[in-house]
């Protein structure tokens, strides 16, 4: 069913000091803008590698749901890991039927196609996002 | 300087039952047997991605450097990411000047090239490991 770790979904508590690390220090040297995701509750910005990215996260709202990992990790860390599969529907009645605990309904993510996530506590205690992968080559 | 996002090293207390969960609830195809890393204090197993891999690690002896992580997150969970680089003594010479903290001396891991890690604190409190690029097509 998987297919391609599409990312690495880190939280920060400031994309812009996060920035400065992979620039700085790592020596990335593609890094996108940061936007605003209200609806998910993050400003987000990718740091792309050659075959994969980093998605950086941070707070947006009193509401963000990465507040609790934050509070717990104030430095920021892995907060999930993405992998890609055909179709988001296909993807999530299969793990529905294996017992998973599928954590909403499919959504638009950051890279515009459909998005689920599995609950950590039938993923090894890491919080998966599975996305469609995009249609163009350019993700 | 870094290129490739080479692994994500998860830790499990068990990577049989890790296994099962990629292979049975993920659908992934392509996983190694464990083998044993007695210098590092862990048992080690690839789950192969098209463009990526997913390390499991889980203790070896008493004396394992995880068994840390794992008390405070007994289902597992996502313990360091690992980028490539061209040359580690480099990389490291680039990192301590810019006043971060190394971990150990280069020493040759799971890929049989040479890798060092890079404490939390100065990668946004993430455990980044770096890791000479593999001169095979097979890693």
């Amino acid at each position: 069913m998987i297919g391609k770790l599409n990312h690495v979904g880190v939280a920060t508590p400031s994309i812009d000091e996060s920035v400065k690390m992979y620039r700085d220090l790592l020596g990335a040297t593609s890094i996108t803008d940061k936007w605003a995701m209200p609806e998910q509750g993050v400003w987000v910005c990718f740091v792309n590698l050659p075959n994969s990215q980093i998605e950086l996260i941070e707070p947006y709202g009193e509401k963000s749901p990465i507040h609790g990992f934050l509070a717990k990790n104030p430095k920021g860390g892995q907060h999930h890991i993405c992998f890609e599969v055909e179709n988001i529907y296909e993807a999530r009645d299969a793990l529905v039927a294996k017992g998973a605990t599928v954590l909403g309904e499919p959504r638009i993510g950051a890279h515009g196609t459909l998005i689920i996530f599995v609950h950590p506590k039938d993923m090894g205690g890491m919080l998966v996002e599975l996305m469609e992968t995009p249609k163009d080559a350019h993700h």
